[in-house]
């Protein structure tokens, strides 16, 4: 279980309940676990929340009876909880509650609910007494997670401390003749040692021409002189992950790994002086794509520049190009959403450079959140 | 990227082919990442598969081409492979592809594909020049993957071979006074070094009462003299899960620790040895639940006997309960299915025991994957 305060998850309801009431819904059906644990605290693998403007119905199954009922009793309480145990099929049990309940009109999550569920859902509930409507609804609760409130900015204040300490550590005893394996299974121990509860995602070591795939996977290749190596790791601490990337070079650094290094650097530097409230997401990524344009580094970044953290790796808001045929309007940054800063260059069978720090956009401007040197370090 | 040889993806891809004509399409469009693994031996987190007569479309983007390129080097290389570049969106890219290249008739996979992501499609699709109807479809790939091919059965064997090494060296090194988070890094510890990726869950060291939450995740408690702790870790090897249990007892057993570990290891046993081609799988889930309702224990096994193993950690088939409200027909397992069995008997307050293995359906019968013991282990 999360640890978000009952009086945290009580605005949190409020400002979805609001949302009800636009959309001309009685309830939400939530269906996205990151959603549900966002509402509720609860961070297990199954569960389905229903939300009325009354009570949070809870369905889970007897794995999880017991945790959700004792953290009932502790100051991170699900306001207006009310458990409903799933016996037989999740599905079936909420459309019985719905169909009992009163709910006339539900909503549902439509980038969360697969097409087969909600296919189930509408024949059954048509055949019930009081028959249920389904509405598609998008991202009202995805709305409040992207500006974090006071409990998660502390959350990811004291997390990505930890992940800076990690860091720091990591850089020190990164040992030519290392397999990349070993070095990502140190950076977990590290990590695991510093309080996190998992690794947010497979550990990045990519060494000499692997340091070009920027989603390498650790393999058994030895660091070796005149390697670059690409060290991304990340955290999940209290259920929010944090995310950081550094590059080393085994041995002296050549003309063009300074080359290289220094214009990621400076692209990671501008694009995090570009953050504040009101900015562009697309120019944030701007900023860091100029940068390496003028390097003439613009076709080696071929990613975007940064994604929302929180209880998930990749959430809003996306800094990247804008794709002309989705992205119809500008979105911008605002107090309380954070996210990562992470440009790289990347050269087939050469190798490549990223440099990543995760940032809090503040009433003034921007927080560092990540405090571990981008000098370049040889390891000698 | 996993390592399937191109023969078995031919075959696997022959297997589809011969549903898309079933179904009257003349493309499948899978975006399930696992489903994707299976028919292109791409483990990344970003793809979309689309499957003509003829050809094996991928699109992915900048961050993968170089390993799906070099990979197509490979003996592992899929066949008919065809890469396409996602320079934007990824569903913008599939709808072109899909209106440019006279689909007329596309699945898609309803069991997978969100409504949102659907309902884009489908009104991007009607106003091209050549509309594209999208059908919905259900488990094509899965009916597949269900049944494991000789490549993934000879997976599965090495794969359980080294996870039964670390549970053996887990049981030896289990000490009272170990918190139960350090307790499940060293089992994470031990898997690495035995060649796996990466756990494929979160661990579990459930001691004390916490044994008597199924999902329990691993806290500061100590392991103390009269605990059972539940110990469940698995592990991906070459994109395949393997999964065990093993419950230990601090100390001496009491007479009831005795007791329900015996109902559950035999329940564990019986279920076993009902394992064979043409067994219903709600009759498997019976035979080990009926041996602990003799025993007095039938309400204290809330979950499941076993799910499927495979590039997933939980897939079909099923051995479970039939559910009334959704379970209308029995299903039957058949040769080359791998599943685990893993009863378990849990009281509030008190604590629980679960014995689990990986057993493989041959045509003669059951093959256990795992070898460890299962007699109750006393830690002195």
């Amino acid at each position: 279980m999360s640890h978000a305060p009952s009086a945290a998850l009580e605005q949190r309801h409020r400002a979805v309940r609001e949302h009800l009431i636009t959309a001309s819904v009685d309830a939400l059906v939530v269906t996205s676990l990151a959603n549900i644990n966002y509402l509720t605290n609860f961070d297990g693998s199954a569960a389905i929340v229903v939300l009325t403007a009354e009570v949070v119905y809870f369905l889970t199954d007897s794995r999880y009876v017991t945790t959700v009922t004792q953290a009932q009793t502790t100051p991170s309480a699900c306001p207006a909880f009310q458990l409903v145990l799933v016996e037989g099929s999740y599905d079936a049990t909420l459309a019985h509650l719905l169909a009992t309940r009163g709910v006339g009109r539900a909503g549902f999550e439509a980038a969360h609910l697969t097409v087969n569920r909600l296919r189930w859902l509408e024949s059954t509930l048509k055949s019930v007494a009081a028959p249920v409507e389904l509405m598609a609804t998008e991202g009202i609760v995805e709305r409040g997670r992207v500006v974090k409130d006071e409990y998660e900015i502390a959350v990811f204040r004291d997390a990505a401390h930890r992940l800076s300490n990690v860091a720091r550590d990591v850089l020190a005893s990164v040992r030519r003749g290392m397999t990349e394996r070993a070095m990502a299974f140190a950076i977990e121990r590290r990590m695991h040692e510093e309080g996190f509860s998992r690794p947010a995602f497979e550990t990045i070591v990519a060494s000499g021409p692997n340091a070009a795939l920027p989603h390498a996977r650790p393999t058994e290749r030895k660091l070796t002189e005149g390697d670059l190596v690409v060290l991304d790791f990340g955290g999940v601490y209290d259920s929010y992950c944090v995310d950081l990337t550094r590059t080393v070079c085994i041995g002296r650094a050549s003309r063009r790994v300074r080359e290289v290094y220094d214009a990621v650097r400076a692209a990671h530097d501008v694009a995090v002086a570009s953050v504040g409230p009101g900015q562009s997401r697309f120019a944030i990524d701007e900023a860091a794509r100029n940068r390496l344009t003028q390097a003439g580094m613009g076709q080696a970044f071929g990613h975007g520049t940064g994604h929302g953290l929180g209880i998930d790796i990749h959430e809003d808001p996306r800094i990247m190009r804008r794709r002309p045929d989705v992205d119809t309007r500008d979105e911008f940054v605002t107090p309380g959403m954070v996210f990562t800063i992470e440009p790289g260059a990347y050269f087939p069978e050469w190798g490549g450079v990223r440099i990543e720090d995760d940032v809090l956009v503040t009433g003034a401007g921007v927080e560092l959140l990540t405090h571990v040197t981008t000098e370049l370090r040889e390891i000698h």
